[in-house]
């Protein structure tokens, strides 16, 4: 068996595993850059890339440790209460702890010996290491006639989100892509943890998105951005080991 | 990074990397098992596997040397002639030799202490080792709107395939499937190295596929399969160190 490594590492949205989407191009504007390490950068490497519109990623599962997986799993998908065998759901803890994605390509930056790919629709915590980069080639790929066991339709929340004032005035500041729209997109896939769904007295919880910490409140049907309050600087890198045990 | 290890090996039609489809789904009836190896041979693991009518298989290409890889390929699909960037590519030839292929799973067969997946639509050489199976999830792997590069359409010849009275008779006493909607299928995507297309001089060709031996004669659009020769026995497990080289 080779041993592999990384042709590149993410760099992301998504700072810690809670409230990253359970897959991509559910919320399209999760935005990441895939950064290629040496000696895998070579601009040459990526000649042809910009022709397609989507890639897979072939992705390490950092930070969850090899030789804890179990044969059956729950996915939160169905609730969090149903076990299905491993090889069954994308869930990250597995033999070998390799994730898979498609993502949108945006475009290829090849910059004082950089090469960075834009990226969009991602579902992949900030550090990942890349294993590949394959095309999404759509006659080989996307299969008109393909049934999806207990994932078939997408998931899909009612939720409405609303902003403070202070939250509003923070995503109208806001230099990169449009901020409000990214997290209405995440909180309408409603991270809770399944068995916290049922629960109707309201909540408020947290997430670490860009460098900032983003607060809200469920209540009932209703997602309300209370704060977003910027990092102190020191704890910027510190997160970027955490796992990704929530998909 | 973690070491990885074949969670399952495939036992497929294909013996040696010449005819092997240079994309799954080309060829409908090209079958495989993937046998499960201990310790991830437990019917727990594959256990809602059935609902799925496709799965993404991420792979080893074997017997490809690790750290053969150029920074750009020449994909048979543009003639062998010009260069792309390996990861604007599917080439096995990749920094990582990790493949990724979606295949149809016909059923799961669990038989004293044996997990075998049966597949069927599969571009992969016998003895490939396999280092995880997810199942294709429509909403989120079927991209309506993706367009695909120099790939955006499966490749099509007009070949007229015709059998000799020998091949016809070898083809009907055949018991697994059949052989002769799998040979017309594999002879329509045209094996032959790129190189060799322009010429028009008629020209005999072999392969391996299971235990036998496949002679055909292109001469112009017509491809005559002439003979089918089972092999001696001793040859029948030498060629599973192949190498796949010809996608």
């Amino acid at each position: 068996m080779p041993r592999f490594e990384p042709i590149g590492v993410i760099h992301s949205c998504f700072r810690e595993k809670f409230g990253i989407p359970r897959q991509p191009g559910l919320v399209s504007e999760a935005r990441a850059t895939l950064e290629l390490l040496p000696p895998y950068n070579s601009p040459e490497a990526v000649r042809g890339l910009e022709g397609f519109s989507h890639l897979w990623l072939i992705f390490v599962f950092h930070g969850i440790p090899v030789g804890q997986w179990q044969p059956m799993v729950r996915p939160p998908r169905l609730g969090g209460n149903q076990r299905l065998g491993v090889f069954a759901t994308r869930s990250p803890f597995r033999p070998n702890p390799i994730g898979l994605s498609v993502v949108q390509l945006e475009r290829v930056e090849i910059h004082q010996g950089r090469v960075m790919l834009h990226l969009a629709g991602v579902d992949l915590l900030d550090g990942t290491p890349v294993l590949d980069i394959k095309p999404y080639v759509p006659y080989a790929d996307r299969i008109p006639d393909a049934t999806g066991g207990f994932a078939a339709e997408a998931p899909e929340t009612a939720f409405v989100v609303e902003f403070s004032p202070s939250a509003t005035a923070f995503c109208a500041a806001w230099p990169e892509g449009d901020l409000r729209a990214l997290i209405t997109q995440i909180l309408r896939q409603d991270p809770r943890p399944a068995y916290e769904r049922e629960n109707t007295a309201p909540r408020r919880y947290g997430m670490k998105l860009y460098d900032f910490d983003l607060r809200w409140e469920m209540r009932g049907n209703t997602a309300t951005v209370i704060d977003i309050i910027p990092n102190e600087r020191k704890n910027q890198c510190a997160d970027q080991s955490g796992d990704r045990s929530d998909r």
